[in-house]
């Protein structure tokens, strides 16, 4: 097949440290245009908006957006509406309403919508699947604690409404857990902590639960220095599952596993590239259901204020 | 056909008030139990548990549950697994997740699940929704302004977290705004109202539009005295739609319409029927999923404390 004419909407760190590189190695796809407020790529035409981009280049078939999800819901019903393919970054809107009524307008104009995921392409996570498809899990833990000054600085619309606070990152590990557990999970439980000078929590414990009552214990935690965590442990009758690095390591039972190196957005393209071949979406909205959940149901308490 | 062996678990003011009558006057149903911690139905054997009910009573075929919603996924969890037929009281769940799970199981038991919304139900809703088809709305606005110390007196689960607050009554307008209008809204910005020693909103201002940038603006407020205020309002170019009490009443430019008499809960179990009859569920989370869109996006201010 000839390639796909792509674009990118939002141009920002992930787009030149992730989704530059992920298309520049996969075949299928030629980078056509940008279109960004503020960023360019070097050799790439580019636009200060998608309609100026998509009334210059029609002949664009399919479009990534990665601008924040506040913005998200416009760029992506202006590009299906004009048939293109659409691949989302996570999270993939600021309201699953929204984000329902896109799926519906990707059945309609039949194109493919594709509401990216990327920690569920982490080495780790499809052995930790087919493991616990085999051996039940009997408790979860899942520690996701980093430093918001070195990962996100001075980031402002993640702590708007809309922007997630420790959520954005957190819905990496929501994403695994939704993933890799054979039962649906659900909260029963959760505090958030809110800063008192933000709109977003800095932290977050949650408590789910599924049919057969397994533990399943969450902290999102965003104040950590030094040591940063990206761990899931999982306990089972056939030995412990210890998952590191947002799925990078794996050891079970202390025993390190062999696993391919990581190649998350590179993953992600592949599989955006079979989904337009074989006329399919996906859209699988269960990590942000799950960070919803917690917003409705959780307890909030107000913590020190943070400043960047 | 014989008529439907009926239990009801969760047995307070809206089963006296609304279930009860609607159950006697559908000649589809026999109530046959209750289960539930503090009442119970005259004539009507009584159990503690839905489980103790469910084993001394195995021919029971359906149940409603009725219950606060912190409590409704583990009775519907047992009544679903045990081959019964369900309908739940509005708001289906604490979380979206656990109702999609009950969904997935009712789908495998190949039973009935009946996720209800009374204020669809209303007289004015299906001609609204006809006349919406036709003519596209220009402007909403809903208010439903009603004081709390009346109609929830002391109701202390309706302020812990699940219990929706003010979105206890509002989810009865999203749920009507859900079922008119011709194509689907969502949130674009909230302001949520938390009194300083409260767990859940005693107000909200909500601010929907659609693909086409149609402005819907929600004010619910749980400290109106005086008129209470449960309207709709839609402008179109065929004139105005002023909904009021609910959906009892409805004018049209001016000009009351004649309705049929208000029977929602009648409906709702001719609806169960009718769904048992043919093999089918209805679980729509749209209502819910403004909710939870709201919590998540909302900002929140802290207002004065609330005291029964």
């Amino acid at each position: 097949m000839s390639t796909i004419k792509l674009a990118i909407v939002g141009v920002g760190k992930i787009v030149y440290d992730q989704h530059v590189p992920a298309i520049a190695g996969n075949a299928n796809f030629t980078l056509l245009a940008t279109a960004s407020r503020n960023n360019t790529i070097d050799g790439v035409a580019s636009f200060p908006t998608i309609e100026a981009m998509l009334a210059a280049h029609p002949e664009i078939e399919a479009v990534s957006l990665c601008m924040p999800p506040q913005y998200r819901y416009k760029a992506a019903y202006a590009a299906l509406s004009a048939g293109k393919h659409v691949l989302m970054e996570k999270p993939p809107g600021a309201t699953l309403s929204e984000v329902s009524d896109l799926k519906r307008l990707a059945a309609e104009k039949g194109v493919t919508l594709f509401a990216t995921w990327h920690s569920r392409h982490a080495p780790a996570v499809p052995v930790m699947k087919a493991f616990l498809a085999e051996y039940a899990p009997r408790k979860v833990t899942i520690n996701w604690k980093e430093d918001v000054r070195q990962w996100h600085p001075n980031q402002d619309w993640i702590w708007q409404p809309g922007g997630l606070g420790v959520f954005d990152p957190g819905i990496n590990a929501l994403s695994i857990m939704t993933e890799i557990l054979p039962r649906a999970v659900f909260l029963r439980a959760a505090e958030l902590s809110f800063p008192e000078n933000r709109e977003a929590p800095i932290a977050a414990d949650l408590h789910f639960t599924n049919a057969d009552g397994l533990p399943v214990e969450a902290q999102f935690d965003w104040r950590q220095t030094g040591k940063q965590s990206w761990d899931i442990i999982v306990e089972t009758d056939k030995g412990e599952l210890r998952m590191a690095d947002g799925g990078a390591k794996l050891s079970i039972d202390g025993v390190a596993q062999e696993l391919p190196p990581e190649a998350e957005y590179p993953s992600l393209y592949s599989h955006f590239a079979d989904l337009i071949q074989n006329g399919k979406s996906d859209v699988d909205l269960s990590p942000l259901r799950q960070i919803a959940d917690a917003f409705m149901l959780g307890k909030r308490q107000v913590v020190e204020a943070f400043h960047d």
